[in-house]
């Protein structure tokens, strides 16, 4: 497995509370804050202190841990504290109601609570454990994940990626970012080209603060100068992460990923997904079906708290797009690289 | 021709002086400037108060009246004003090294000065009459482009654009938004989706407001979302300006101009540039001959005085892409909206 060691670590329990990454201090800090409460929990993840899918879902995973600790003294019998603990772990889930991954983590807890037959001390250390194994696993999945892109990554390739799929999406190291950061373990010449992803600049603001900080050559650039590059013969392969993967192998991420998949196309550079394999929904036959959030307005028409644009303009502001199955060269899963044709590759990899 | 009536004029000869808007108050405020000296003027083209090639070029030809105004009792000898006066006219010209329509106007009141046969005060008239000539040929060719535009633009359409070639860059009326105009007068229905165009954010900043200004709906939208909008069949055509086109058709534009092309080319929408004419530079044969201008680092990492990005990030920031013509539908010009193969259209149209 790769012997990159990134600096950063998104979110780690360490004895009694969990200790994350600031994320709404970024470009300008980069800060740790120890959440020792579930509420403080529910709320840092409701104002997006955590983000990123895998990243949610491990701290909804603490979150739980938290409220336990503080539910002990509360109750005289093991089944008021469990009954207690489940309602809790309900609650966590709606602290961003969107993400897969939360409502995932949260019902492992619950797993947990409901089988377990210790008592009320030895439950939360049971839910502890649970929520270290969850976070062991999450970088294992993404480390697997960065080993497998690793491998279709040229000698010198400068990657072009969209958003922030790294290490600060998740507990560490990151999806797209992972196959980046394993890639550049084996060769240091690799370096990556950042969009800066409008309207929410995850890009500038978190890809290329992580990237910087594990000594990853990164160039920022405008999203519409994509295919500047590519014509430039400058970008050689193109890899992002995604929200929501369709059992054709549709997929869902971040708005402005589809332009930057259809440019690739056309310049005939390849264009990778990395993802878990739990991104995928087999639920969903194609891309049609995903349902596209509208955020805020105000991420387009506002930036820096000032209004960029003439008073009273329409705006539409679609949180993500879907990148057809013909566009994406291969999705790369902890399990290996599939390959189209995806209603076949990805039937196989969860009949292994 | 046309019968729309825009509320906006960029600038005007008035009298004795230069009145325009004060483009660097956007979109704060709607503002005219009054400009009464040639160093004012040499300054208000530099800073950009008055932008967009078309209207910079008017603005050379005006400062000339203003020196000319200037001058007229520091010199006894006409030829003595005459020489100093052309001084002044190539010392205009160096305001913004890189305005093609600049060169071309400072030029056109040169050729007054030279071929003059009047006293001062004459020759003054005459430099003066000729600016308000430039002017006045300025809308009605964009009134003429506007017109063929919108025999191309569909019942309901929306179109897309990207950056400001609108009234606010030129004199009024506009080339790409002068299309959408003719057509609005035609069809009411008719809206606009306006790239916000990072990193200078003409689209949000300009576009919307002239618009908004003249009663034409806009949509406002990042840069990235554009083919979104283009797969849910959202958008009809794309239109745009142009800042050089070679003699092959290929068209340079403003950065991310070939991003929005090439995915209009996949879902088949037709893309069109509007341009006069004079922005046809047939000793260029090919896009690639057409060099790009980078500009500062600062225009991607901040926005409204705040970094946007990590410390030390590595930036590239060209000011234009090159459409290649096999991605263009038509060039609509005062003479006609040429079509493929360019090589032939853009020959036959300068042997009329």
């Amino acid at each position: 497995m790769s012997e990159f060691t990134s600096k950063i670590r998104t979110i780690q329990w360490i004895d009694t509370y969990s200790r994350m990454v600031d994320q709404t201090k970024f470009p300008d800090k980069f800060e740790y804050v120890d959440i020792k409460t579930g509420e403080d929990m529910f709320s840092a993840i409701r104002t997006m202190i955590v983000r990123g899918a895998p990243a949610i879902g491990i701290a909804g995973a603490h979150g739980i841990v938290l409220f336990a600790q503080e539910g002990i003294d509360k109750f005289n019998t093991r089944e008021e504290f469990s009954s207690w603990l489940i309602q809790k772990a309900e609650y966590m889930k709606t602290s961003r109601p969107t993400a897969v991954n939360l409502m995932w983590a949260c019902q492992k807890q619950i797993e947990v609570i409901k089988s377990s037959t210790s008592d009320k001390a030895g439950l939360i250390e049971e839910l502890k454990q649970n929520a270290i194994k969850l976070e062991n696993e999450d970088i294992e999945i993404n480390k697997k994940i960065g080993d497998y892109g690793a491998e279709v990554v040229p000698k010198g390739a400068t990657i072009l990626t969209h958003c922030n799929a790294g290490a600060l999406a998740t507990v560490g190291y990151g999806t797209a970012l992972g196959v980046v950061r394993s890639a550049f373990a084996k060769d240091n010449t690799v370096q990556v080209f950042a969009d800066e992803t409008r309207p929410r600049q995850q890009g500038a603001r978190i890809t290329t603060l992580e990237l910087t900080m594990d000594g990853i050559p990164v160039t920022l650039i405008t999203d519409g100068m994509c295919s500047y590059f590519m014509k430039k013969g400058m970008i050689d392969m193109v890899c992002v992460g995604a929200d929501r993967i369709a059992a054709n192998g549709d997929t869902a991420n971040k708005i402005g990923t589809y332009t930057v998949a259809i440019a690739a196309k056309y310049h005939n550079i390849p264009f990778y997904v990395a993802a878990p394999l739990s991104t995928i929904d087999t639920t969903i036959k194609t891309g049609d079906e995903i349902i596209i959030e509208e955020r805020s307005h105000e991420e387009v028409t506002m930036i820096n708290g000032k209004s960029v644009c003439a008073e009273g303009v329409n705006v539409i502001n679609p949180g993500f797009d879907v990148t057809p199955n013909e566009l994406i060269a291969g999705i790369i899963t902890e399990k290996g690289i599939l390959r189209p044709d995806y209603k076949n590759s990805i039937k196989e990899v969860f009949q292994k």
